[in-house]
């Protein structure tokens, strides 16, 4: 299957989450690589590692869009790092670059992501993250990836 | 006075603000001025607007961070207009260059710019903005002005 | 093959080039997918798309580091888009994350590219591009691939 | 004088310049604040400090726009310090907030700038700096400033 035609989730959510939600980000990541999605995020540590590492497990595909100037510094598990040098004026290009979103837990760093996801009109998909209008709340990793899924409506590329 | 030590204040808030959230920003900004306090703003319509022309009508300086290519984007009103060419990836820009930050009304732009303000460790002022616990909630554009000089911890620059 | 452990080969050069520009490109991209590296490169049009359609007809992977806001914009033949929204800006991030350079004809925005090249420390391989002390001038794409794999000294990732 | 209208001219050139080179920039500098232009550089030292100071000195006003994450970083003579976080990716808004070059010896870094002005269209006049086409090379820092202020088509802001 064309990558590039690939539906893009970003995975958004802090870089010190609990266990629990490191083991839900790591199955939204299983998840996405079995239905031959593409993980976007920010290529560090916690939800990102744990998603990462998911679809890594899986066979999937996952992209990092890092702050720093070296695609090294990406967790092991993301296959396509960027280097933007950007520091956190990254994360709107995270958003930019996924078609539909799922934030796990998260922070002010998720906090702005959301933000950029309503400023770029993408669906966004919560597991106990911010209260915000508008975020589609879901329990499960399974409804995350399926909504997610499903809210996207695929543009040709 | 020398401009390069004076407090900058960055004013967020939305484009398309109501008369009465467009005439409290006229009044932080015009109180921003009377203090010797530059404003840091996003230099476009609303918010960013009213608040350089309640500036430069008191005499005052401020600064525009402007999302094109071209200084001459920026409203009449900003005195130093800087292009970026980042659109709405500069938001972090108005925060890292401002000491403090004062939010007026605001949709999901100003989210991202709150966002980055607890991101960056900067002190924000609310008058009726985002429900976000750590804003400092005041009423009156004179409160916003006053603490928004007493919670800056002036550095040396 | 771990895509992640793979030689990135960053191609630079014009949008409108000569049809014999054009060939050389093509082939440059043809070899660096038979070599197992991967491309990176703007995403447009001009060298950048006949790189990546030698590539991609070859089998290999092609990253396209974007101007603009969508992913969409790449040309058919970039594997993995990555929209900025940076505009130029986005040249010193082509730079970034490419192991080694070759450069092929060009005009100002491959000359901010080879700058870049020459302040980050990548090794730049040229072929009828600018004159600037300390390219490496070759002849042909088959010169290009191999002294580009031989410059590159890999770091472990 | 409304500092909005005021020509902006960008001086760059090299961090480590020798003191032949230094004396000319801050002559550069010196002569921009006589003719009430503003200068638009990097912020930081070499031709970027020798410039603003003697601007600073002479009673102008200097716009320094840095690649660190603080305003604090810029060199003691920068009026208006401008964060930007992007390292040297902020070598375009140097020039996009430029609008007119005066380049002064200069390694990699200015010739990114340089061709960057190419791009941006920008006139740039040169002292015993790289060997590009169309850069317009004078001997002195009164020819500089005298052909900038000619070279610059002055839109309305």
């Amino acid at each position: 299957m064309n990558i590039r035609k690939r539906v893009r989730i970003g995975v958004i959510g802090g870089a010190y989450p609990s266990p629990e939600f490191r083991k839900k980000a790591y199955e939204v990541g299983r998840l996405i690589a079995e239905k031959k999605a593409v993980i976007v995020c920010g290529g560090l540590s916690g939800v990102m590692e744990a998603a990462a590492k998911g679809n890594k497990e899986a066979g999937g595909l996952s992209i990092g869009i890092l702050p720093g100037n070296s695609p090294n510094d990406a967790n092991p598990y993301i296959d396509i790092p960027i280097a933007t040098g950007f520091g956190y004026s990254r994360n709107s290009l995270v958003v930019m670059n996924s078609d539909v979103l799922i934030a796990i837990d998260g922070r002010y760093g998720t906090l702005s992501e959301i933000a950029y996801g309503f400023v770029q009109e993408k669906k966004i998909i919560g597991i106990d993250t911010w209260e915000i209008d508008g975020i589609i709340k879901v329990d499960s990793p399974e409804q995350a990836v399926d909504l997610a899924l499903k809210q996207y409506f695929p543009l040709v590329r």
